[in-house]
């Protein structure tokens, strides 16, 4: 790069007035943006100009290959079985890895899950499963691939030479209000998915007040978008689109999540858990080249919690250790007999940040045991002085401002006014 | 500004939606940008942001008057005289300040003229008049003040005192493809000439191919957008609408356009630069209340011209002292008998920066006498070996560059094929 093919003014400008950037064109922009010849502030103009201008197919393709060839792409070699991967675009209530991954290596295909903390009011993996004492989010690629071939699951933390351009690039649009845009999000996500070397991928794209796109149309296009780059990529892609209106299962925090993720593997759990579980596992098998297993079966046969047992262990954890509880507890009870008509995913998910939960930076703790469980879903029946919700926190002075970010977050009202909800999972995307 | 009212990615994000900014979160953000509180990629994406949604006239007024606030506001205790003030958006052998200052003021009216440098293919008033031996730009206060009291007229540079936060947003932008923003244009100039304490003011806002707008019809909305805020302001504003298709004028350079200056303050010089200051002047002394003079008159009676030789003189320019010319001159000439058809102002600024009378980074120099002289101008009839234009420059090494510019920038054809051009100042611009 010591002559200069393109400038950064030139190609903002072209984004700017609604053109198409050239591969060649990308490629220098996040080679020389990585490098710092493109200063933050000419990036941030640039995302802006994506975020509403957009981009061609083709153009994501190329940032998000561009990202890839930033940093460290990995594979795994003499593995010798499939591999499989998920991606969720985030939730409150979402612990779906946490029994997903045991399940489908449980039918011995490969599952490199690498993950990330929580921000904000969706909860991250890492962090959940760092709430089991002993366990350890950092391998080396070497004790990953190793873990893969003994037990076929690994749950552990990307590497930070994954697609570094995309770590940048991301801390840029958190400050600069372009976290939103599509093609930004799709090339951030499947950069470090692709260089992540899984051969197959199951996005689960939200949408609802407690997703990171609300509108089921833009969530839509996010999962186009995915599967189409995940496909041009040579990776095996399909999405499903699910509902983030209400939060998943009944456990929101990070130790209660664990407790009702083994509840799901050990044969039980909530059924909404369950369902997802399941058909994002069937995805995942169907690819890896086993679309008739009875997927759910293993759920009951014991061999999914083998697998979790095993990869837990495998890590430092103690599957059997008694998992962190909250010193303190505040019950909010039914004000009156009814059917609880509506459970807010968004303000359950700050409520659950704010007692601890969730962080706000990057760099602060999680307190494991803080958390919110639910005692009713919509629909249910529930009658004056019954408990809807637990909140816990290690310190109470929380439950003030939790309890504020919940206030007409649910609804009891009568039978007649419940209004059934679509389907947990609404549509299937693949590849065209 | 100890407890933050806004943050930065809410304001960022209410642009990017198309939202308004109110009062408060402007007068917020530029003094917060100023202050360093909001970061440069911060700013660089609300200004694409604003570049792509737009500002309404409430913002875009809020938005001059906060980067007015941001610094010291001029004023004239004392002077007994109405002041009126012109500012061009820029184009090519555009030297009309230099006569149209002293021409205002031979009636009495101060015309307090604050100027800048050249940037690139467009001159600057201030690179134009350092070619007299001895003139300098820089005066304080103290000095402009009574320079309008003695001569009623001064072109000096503006103090970095004035609409600071303007000067760090437009070294952002230039750098960010965001210069071309109506609101952004519209304000920065305001903020300074409202700064700068006149009570009139006539914009020339350019058009055509030379022009820092190239349609009419943005343009029109710089100027509209520019009149309503000079008049929310309350400085009595006007625009005149004029074609820079064209080099304005015979020289395009530095001591060669003073020269030509110094022609229409003695009676003569081309047509087309008499025109427009003539134009202009009669609007800033309608403003101040002069609008039946005859103002045409002054250039031929010696009274612009003595107004000239005192301001000149009275900031050390000696204004019967030989001006620069140039080592080397290398003459083009027509290459057959015929009508020149056209002359292409945008080239010929790019031409004459290459012969080193611009610059391409502000802290260049410029050499005063390099620069362009043209012999005839389109509708002109051309005999094959007559010279069309001479270029002048310190080194013989520029004239392949600048030769290089020019291809295809004039055509010389058939009487019949040549088109008339449009009047040169095509609308004017009022308050409504």
């Amino acid at each position: 790069m010591t002559i200069e093919p393109f400038d950064a003014v030139q190609l903002i400008t072209i984004k700017r007035d609604k053109g198409e950037l050239s591969t060649p064109q990308i490629n220098w922009m996040i080679e020389a943006y990585t490098r710092g010849y493109i200063a933050d502030e000419q990036m941030a103009a640039m995302t802006m100009a994506i975020f509403l201008n957009g981009m061609s197919r083709r153009e994501i393709k190329d940032m998000t290959m561009a990202m890839i060839a930033s940093g460290e792409r990995m594979s795994y070699p003499g593995l010798g079985k499939p591999t499989a991967d998920k991606h969720s675009t985030g939730g409150v209530g979402d612990k779906i890895t946490l029994p997903l991954m045991p399940l489908v290596a449980s039918f011995g295909v490969a599952v490199p899950q690498l993950s990330g903390r929580g921000l904000g009011h969706t909860g991250g993996t890492l962090d959940k499963l760092e709430s089991i004492p002993g366990w350890r989010a950092n391998l080396t690629n070497a004790e990953m691939l190793q873990q893969l071939k003994d037990y076929s699951g690994v749950i552990c933390a990307a590497g930070s030479g994954l697609a570094p351009a995309d770590g940048k690039l991301y801390s840029l649009r958190d400050i600069t209000g372009t976290v939103e845009a599509i093609p930004l999000i799709a090339s951030s996500i499947m950069s470090k998915k692709i260089a992540e070397g899984t051969e197959s991928l199951v996005l689960d794209v939200k949408f609802g007040s407690g997703a990171f796109l609300k509108d089921i149309e833009r969530s839509r296009e996010l999962a186009r978008t995915m599967v189409a780059l995940g496909t041009d990529a040579g990776v095996n892609t399909t999405a499903l689109l699910t509902d983030m209106n209400v939060p998943l299962g009944l456990a929101i925090g990070n130790a209660n999540e664990v407790r009702e993720s083994v509840e799901v593997l050990a044969g039980g759990g909530p059924a909404d858990v369950i369902e997802l579980t399941v058909a994002l596992a069937r995805e995942m098998l169907a690819m890896a080249g086993m679309p008739d297993v009875d997927v759910a079966a293993n759920l009951h046969n014991g061999k999914a919690m083998d697998s979790w047992r095993q990869t837990i262990a495998a890590q430092g954890g103690d599957p059997d250790a008694a998992l962190p509880v909250a010193r303190e507890t505040h019950v909010v009870l039914a004000e009156r007999d009814g059917v609880l008509l509506d459970q807010l995913a968004l303000p359950f998910g700050i409520a659950a940040w704010r007692l601890g939960a969730g962080r706000a930076r990057k760099q602060d703790p999680v307190q494991h045991a803080a958390g919110i469980d639910l005692h009713a879903k919509p629909g249910d029946v529930v009658r004056k002085g019954e408990p809807l919700f637990t909140l816990s926190a290690d310190e109470p002075a929380r439950f003030a401002r939790a309890l504020e970010a919940l206030e007409g977050s649910y609804v009891i009202g009568d039978a007649k006014d419940y209004v059934a909800r679509g389907p947990l999972v609404a549509e299937r995307i693949t590849a065209n």
